[in-house]
Parts: structure tokens; C-alpha cells; sequence
């Protein structure tokens, strides 16, 4: 059994973002020699999500909106978690928008259908912050 | 390391309706002859979901009243994604729902609780659509 | 490939509560002998959650509130799956924190980002329930 580990860096400039990891999730794949077997990408942070869906600016912008109606990050004094933090809203957003995706490895490529693609979604950003791939097969 | 691949392919003939493929994932893990291991099975589509609860028709019915109040199909304008479609609402209403699942194989079996099954949720449908079994292990 | 299961049991003497499984996952992982590999976690009720999150009093409040307000207990008749049960509001619950979690292992340990913990989330307590977890790696 092989196994391979990457680690992907962000510094997303402003306290919510979007990012295609795709590109670089098939190319740690690439490095990894892997054929067959299953790969993992998580947010290593809390307030963070990795997720898989389409990659089409209006719904990127459904999701900002729908999200905040869900969690709304404001007023901060709602959330007990809330004092010398302000995020309690982006612990919530990343609980529905999830935090790791398993991909199947199939032929050396990730198995996907036509319009999957994998994302990190900064929730509260400002910093550097990372999410991790993790494969093992064959 | 065995590794074992197969499609699940569904055409659901209205919008939204779920199905319980725990039979047919079961099928596919006895073809793969794998003992040992973890089993993904998820939607290869953005707007359909494969998860794990109880196969009871009421709490079905909780589920569709629930999402289309966490996230409505209707009126179409209010999602900036609709336009050339009408789906938005089945990309929120999977984000809740879950792309996957990932199920211990034990002894040559799903390694499930009394009550789990596998479901696929279509969430866009009337057409032909897929779900992807991958399992690995020994 | 190593592969090892061992399930955590519960009873929760309320209907809700949170349990940080960090140090039993992690003495699991000793036990199994993996190096390198996958870890999953999941609950093995459907009216249960294990979830990775922030081990932090005021943000435990903050879900427990939280999805008080997204999937309410009350009324019972509100839900089509209530009748001879009245944990329809566990199963929601349950679907927004998610059945599982799947953690990499590297150098013997669970690849962990700063803060992220563990829990096994009860949402219909007062019995004996149950969590597994599943290594699978060399």
C-alpha cells in the first residue's frame, strides 16, 4: 500500500472566500503514483470547510447568502462562543458546508462526475491556514 | 490491496425522490470480494445527495418539508445560480443532505448499526443520473 | 494493509450531549498498529453525530441553540415520523452535524490541524448507543 501527504496553504485576504483546489488535489495525486484508492482532502482548521460542487459564480454567491441566513455572523453578542473571538459564525457555516471529502482513485485520476470539483471555503480568514490531502492505494 | 469499482445509475421521475441502494451497495461489496476495509459510495452529481439514515416513509416526508424550508425552490429569481436553470435550491438542499458516505467493511459486510441505510437523494431529477461505489481493502 | 475496529460505547443521561472521543480514537490508533492510513469514525445511530470541532463550552451552547432553532424538538406533531417516536428532531439534527468523520493517519497519530477535536454529538439519549472506528493503512 502506498500513501502520500500534501499539505495546500491560504492566506485568503478578506474573512470569506472560495477556492478550486481541484487542480492541485489531481496534482498531488499525480505525485502520489497512487492508481487505485481513495483520497481524502480536509480542512485542517475549524473554521474552514473543503467541499465538492459546481464551479459557477452565482451559485458561490447563493451559498454566501444562503449561509449567513443559516449562521448569520452578526451580532457577534449572539453566540456564546463569541468575547475575545468573533467567529462563532464561520464554526457553524463550515458545520454545514462540511469539512473533508472523500474522493475514489480510479486509473491514477480522482473518479468524478461531470461537474465535481473540490473547494476550500475560507470562513474567517485574514491568515495563513491549511487544508490537507491525505491518499492511500495502490 | 483490492480495490473495486461500480455505478449505481438512477432516473427518478419527478424532481425530487429517494431511493434505498443499502441492496445494491451490499451486492457491489460481495463482488469485490474485499473482507477488510472502507467502502465511499457517493453522488457524482452537485445536485443529488447519498447519505445514511432510517428507510421510514415519515421521516421521508420530514426531510422534503424540512429542506424546502432550509432551502426553497421557489420563487426561482431568488438564487443568483437560476437563469439557464432552475436547480439552486438542489444544490443547497444537498450541501445539508452530504455528497458521501464511507462505511466499514467488516468480515465481508457493511458494518452498520440496526438501523443504517444507504439512500440516494435526487434532488434534480428526470433524468439519467449516477452514484459511484469504490471499496478498498483485502 | 492492517486493518482494526473497535466500537466506543455511550449513555448519555440526557436527551442531548457532547462527548470529546479524541483520547479513545487515539488510543484505538495505538492499538491498531497503523502508521500511515485512514481513520473513520462514525456514529453508528442514526440519531447521533460524530463531528470534528472546536473543544469550547460557549460554541457547544451556541449548536445546541443553533439547532434547537434550524430542526426544532417541539412540537412532536410537527414531524410525520413522530407517532409511537418523538426524536424526529435527532435524525435533522444529526443530518446537519453528519454521520462521520474520516481522519488521515501519519507517523502512527491522527493528522491533526491545531484545534481539532473529536465528539460523539447525542441527540436521543438515555440508552446504550455506539460509535466505531475503523483504521485501515501499514
Amino acid at each position: 500500500m502506498k500513501s502520500y501527504r500534501k499539505e495546500l496553504w491560504f492566506e485568503i485576504p478578506r474573512r470569506r472566500g472560495l477556492v478550486n483546489i481541484t487542480p492541485e488535489v489531481s496534482a498531488a495525486l499525480k505525485e502520489s503514483g497512487v492508481r487505485e484508492g481513495l483520497c481524502l482532502v480536509n480542512a485542517m482548521h475549524i473554521t474552514a470547510s473543503v467541499f465538492i460542487n459546481d464551479d459557477e459564480p452565482g451559485l458561490h454567491a447563493d451559498f454566501e447568502r444562503w449561509l449567513e441566513k443559516l449562521a448569520p455572523e452578526k451580532p457577534y453578542s449572539h453566540y456564546a462562543h463569541n468575547g475575545a473571538e468573533d467567529n462563532a459564525d464561520a464554526h457553524l457555516k463550515r458545520t454545514i458546508m462540511g469539512r473533508e471529502v472523500v474522493v475514489a482513485v480510479t486509473g491514477g485520476k480522482l473518479d468524478f462526475g461531470p461537474w465535481e470539483q473540490i473547494f476550500y471555503y475560507e470562513l474567517d480568514g485574514l491568515r495563513r491556514k491549511r487544508a490537507l490531502v491525505k491518499i492511500i492505494g495502490e
